[in-house]
């Protein structure tokens, strides 16, 4: 394998385009390798964490909400970004949890971290499992610019909606078929 | 379940911030379902598709690639943005397997399809399941700012990574959890 600094492209420089309140956007003029010069798009993101919470029944809980970008309503895991209150991803998992669907998880552990859409963003995603659930004694305060409501799929279910093409976020098919991996 | 109406925010403006090769972003005013006012970002992409390539061997393909939001080296499978001379994903699949790996699949049939990050990108992806490869006879011209190594991984070395929260990209992640649940 070749060496990383041979693939490493050299920042001439990085402007500011857009700042807004969960984004940050770049345009950066990069040398290649070979000593042409491109340009590289990049959106900066505080980084995010999603949770494959499963019930004492085995069923998947999912959020329905609008999305803006794609003017539709969605089914998604709970998730949510890392904010200022977050020394961590753990705690950005339980304070989510306890927002978005008022349950702790006795059983709270990381199943991986990734980059969503590497290609023109640094969003760093970690994906929690969460198990024995039960409500919460102290309820924080939801983001008051989001309606949520709380659906729950069991296997069969989630299993439907994955083959008719139905579900259609990243981090809830990425849970889904991380919970097919580990069905009894 | 809540009519999708009610979740509906009404668009007030959408102003645009910036327009990029591959990204344009956008700030929209909305009206929540309550009467408030809040504000969306929205980064707006072509579209892209990613390939889980499995050779005779039961290897799956990946590249090595730099990439600049991150300033790393990353372990990607094969993925290309939609351009111009797409008709559809099946389309961009075939040229992106043959610019980037050489390859042509005898079979090339859709897994999943999904929004890498709906918060705030309406970027859909579609995952293929690549498998019959051969060399292709009429090689297309390959990216000329894309630098790409090429490397292949046994369902056991793919597992090692994942454990080890090395596989840090999502669509490999999630072709890697596909490929799980194929195996024989």
């Amino acid at each position: 394998m070749k060496d990383e600094a041979e693939f490493a492209e050299k920042v001439l420089s990085e402007n500011d385009k857009f700042q807004g309140k969960i984004i940050r956007v770049t345009e950066q003029t990069v040398e290649l390798p070979d000593g042409r010069q491109s340009t590289r798009e990049i959106v900066y993101h505080s980084g995010a964490i999603a949770i494959l919470a499963l019930t004492a029944e085995n069923q998947m809980i999912v959020e329905r909400q609008w999305r803006a970008p794609i003017q539709a309503v969605t089914y998604e895991v709970p998730a949510g970004k890392l904010d200022s209150r977050d020394t961590n991803t753990l705690d950005a998992a339980k304070r989510e949890l306890n927002e978005e669907t008022r349950l702790e998880a006795g059983n709270l552990r990381e199943i991986t971290t990734f980059y969503t859409s590497v290609g023109f963003s640094d969003e760093k995603m970690t994906l929690y499992l969460a198990t024995d659930l039960s409500p919460v004694k102290q309820a924080l305060p939801q983001d008051d610019d989001e309606e949520i409501e709380l659906v729950y799929w069991d296997f069969a279910k989630a299993t439907e909606l994955f083959e008719n093409g139905q579900m259609n976020d990243a981090k809830t098919v990425m849970a889904y078929l991380y919970w097919k991996t580990i069905q009894g």
